[in-house]
């Protein structure tokens, strides 16, 4: 078993005031002006690089993930961070709009109006097992919360509580050696003591990736408190991918390859792992992928819990009807309970899926994935309707050039049901940039109206405010007609409002 | 009693016809081009306006306001429309960003990336009493969600039915008439019917104007459901405004005049009404306060169960511990169980409110207001503090130029606990525009990482989608190169990633 006796748990007596030095630090890390939260941003990254060594190998330990997917994932880390560092910079993410007084305004004067976004306050962020950097203590969510003036408290997973440890020490250090407050960043070890966390009043949003069963139980806290807190949850994911018979006779082989190794990469742990490859009957693609999956070496899982639901999750799709083992694979678990798995690839047909949907359609967590076989005149929309909540990802593979009313149809539907829709490609590798989507409709998240990767993911722990009225003097420096921070100021002038509805074609 | 049995509650057994309804007409209605859907929200309020004195006369039997009031109002709900209309072809609240192809970029090569907010969906409004243009059928929250491109199902509120019905039938004759689809805009009338659709599986998110009793019993249906959704609530707010002693030297005529005026109006019945006057305590406000109340016309409440309501509260207050009447008013119960009244101030000094919050701190729904009197050496914020949660709108009327540290320290207190700060001026009569703040900490709403006016108020029935590596024919138009609808597109190009991080201060 791991060993967690290491790091004890939060004294649950502590609680109370860890929350109070949270909040004692919410008014000053917010008002530091955007260049020092910036700087500050960075000495993380460069002190989370400088440790990077040391890290890795107490991540190695603790998850079974390897040095080269660990120390990838600790630069990625440091690079969000830097990313969000120059968002803070450029201050888009407060959009600012500024209404001029309007003396001509339609519904009578006009005072002046200014609306920025502000910190929302201490926010708790719940951390991931399966990304001890990208999505734990320093992950995505830590970075846009600080990123937006908000102290946070994370939540360490008990599968790597020593590197929780070790990292929330670098990043503290880091934060309070540019400026920031006490209480900027603190961490807390406990389900008992995250589940009292999120129900501390001065806690004012909640994040979260990991588990539905998990994140459905923390939202519904989060929403009955006396004062209910936004929850941003990301939950479970089976990303489709529909390949076309175009796309099979251009590409057989690639496809197989890299369905492949986004299904075996990290062992299948990640959240948008394709659980369901769509492809056309009578294609070999089957013989090719038992080939491939024959020479994966093996992989630990997480830890041993990750393995028990992995092994029954796999029993009940390789018992279920009309599913064929096309790979599978290998899963044994050790004298400590850890489980080592290679790939399991199972296909099924179009009709035994739908029908079956009760035993198949829920996340396989591990190095599983199903292929499904349909005929020409399949519904493929129809079908994934009747199997498919919302994802974190759909994907499509076309022929060049390919177009049909079909395929449209089946575009419309993956967005309306994702997040991110891809074309051609595998959905794992989320790139941290500002137009990454990482959210989706239930169970994908418990809140599909922002991001979790991506600059954008600022806002979610931001609300606006307006002022109207104020005398320059008394404004926040956004706000202000001089604009000392230089960020984008969105202007309505005076005088618009008899124009409005013009713009329609009538 | 007000007649409700000319409109029957919606049976039970149509509700998943009319959710089903509503669904179907959701792709049509979201995939309209901007034009068209503007020009679409353009007849509604030419119709509406076409339809006004109908409509006001409906509203001034069923509500007890004014012509001037509804005329007003109908006017405001039109102009509002016509913003919205606007905002569509603009289309910057689709938030597009493109992410060019970067094989330069810091954790291997980044695809292309496309991302813009799509319709949520089928969106359920549930109507306001207080407001029955501008907060009802064709309020607000209808306006935005149709802007966004989501159905709207309304449930009229009880207390304007006749209206309710007659207003729905103008929108949606309009909508169809500009070549929206049937089933996208609805009515339903009954509590039964709106808890029933709240829970339909087709309805993506809903919206609320009310109570906090009512608001927190919806709010926690919404996410208790199998599939949570979002839900817009706006509830309580009691607007405190704080008077210093140089802004009453200069100006306590014109404050008392403008307070009055902003607690009589619409007998109170506003979610913006000024329910705390803070003023330093010697000056003799009371006096004028007094005079001018005693000439007020009596108004009539909105409707029995409001006119009762209202009498428990006034009573409640009148009898707490130190409060004294500046002006009593009066408050008459007529055989139909309508209320007339006409405003009263009380007044109570700071430390007697604090200590008899329980009794006073709640939102009084009618003409009633608190002077509260502070000395020098008071602490406000300490006594906003143990009193207040979160509001709509927080005032402070200052002398021109004054500043303190002290007012500094309140203005900050107003901002982290509102979603506007008012310089002067009164809460009431709020603008439609894009800087508007209608919004603030629960339980001024149940969510407040939007507004529920102005047009930034489109963004909470939309969702973001990412296209990744998609040919430029499969993009939806706002995503294209050659950008078809004209929309503001935000570029990342390719090869920055290198330089992040170097905007801080180091």
């Amino acid at each position: 078993m791991t060993d967690t006796t290491t790091v004890p748990a939060t004294d649950l007596a502590d609680i109370d005031k860890i929350a109070q030095q949270a909040a004692a630090a919410a008014d000053q890390w917010a008002a530091l002006e955007p260049k020092k939260r910036a700087t500050a941003l960075v000495a993380v990254a460069d002190a989370l690089e400088a440790a990077g060594s040391e890290l890795v190998a107490i991540g190695m330990e603790e998850t079974g993930l390897s040095q080269s997917r660990l120390t990838g994932e600790l630069k990625r880390t440091a690079v969000q961070l830097r990313l969000f560092a120059d968002t803070v910079v450029s201050g888009g993410y407060l959009d600012v709009r500024i209404d001029e007084a309007d003396t001509a305004f339609a519904l009578g004067v006009r005072p002046d109006l200014r609306r920025y976004r502000i910190p929302v306050g201490p926010v708790l962020n719940f951390a991931a097992s399966n990304f001890p950097f990208a999505f734990s203590v320093a992950g995505g969510d830590s970075a846009a919360a600080l990123a937006a003036g908000c102290p946070v408290v994370v939540k360490a997973h008990s599968g790597h509580p020593r590197l929780s440890v070790a990292t929330a020490d670098v990043v503290s250090t880091a934060l309070e050696s540019q400026g920031a407050p006490a209480g900027t960043f603190q961490l807390i070890v406990g389900q008992k003591a995250g589940v009292e966390m999120l129900n501390h009043p001065l806690i004012a949003a909640g994040s979260f990736t990991g588990s539905i069963y998990v994140g459905r139980l923390l939202a519904d806290i989060a929403a009955a408190r006396p004062t209910p807190i936004p929850f941003y949850g990301e939950l479970g994911s089976v990303n489709p991918v529909f390949v076309t018979a175009g796309a099979l006779a251009e590409n057989a082989e690639a496809i197989a390859d890299g369905y492949l190794t986004s299904v075996a990469g990290s062992a299948g742990q990640l959240c948008t792992k394709p659980g369901f490859l769509f492809v056309p009957a009578g294609y070999t693609l089957g013989e090719m992928l038992a080939e491939k999956a024959a020479v994966v070496e093996e992989h630990r899982l997480l830890n041993p819990g990750i393995a028990r639901g992995y092994a029954e999750r796999r029993d009940a799709i390789l018992a279920a009807s009309g599913v064929t083992a096309v790979a599978e694979g290998k899963l044994r678990i050790d004298e400590d309970g850890q489980g080592w798995a290679t790939p399991t690839i199972v296909s099924v047909g179009i009709d035994d899926l739908v029908a079956g949907r009760e035993a198949l359609a829920d996340e396989a967590f591990g190095p599983l994935s199903v292929m499904v076989e349909y005929d020409e005149d399949s519904d493929l929309v129809a079908a994934a309707d009747a199997v498919f909540e919302g994802n974190l990802t759909g994907t499509v593979h076309v022929a060049d050039g390919e177009d049909s009313p079909r395929l449209r149809t089946l575009i419309q539907w993956l967005s309306e049901h994702t997040g991110r829709v891809l074309f051609g490609g595998w959905p794992t590798g989320v790139a941290v940039t500002p137009a990454m989507t990482h959210g989706g409709p239930w169970p994908a998240t418990t809140n599909d109206s922002s991001t979790s990767v991506g600059t954008s993911a600022i806002t979610r722990f931001t609300r606006p405010v307006t002022y109207q009225s104020a005398p320059q003097a008394l404004l926040p420096e956004p706000l202000r007609d001089d604009n000392p921070w230089d960020v984008p100021q969105e202007r309505t002038p005076a005088g618009e409002s008899t124009s409005w509805g013009l713009a329609a074609e009538q």
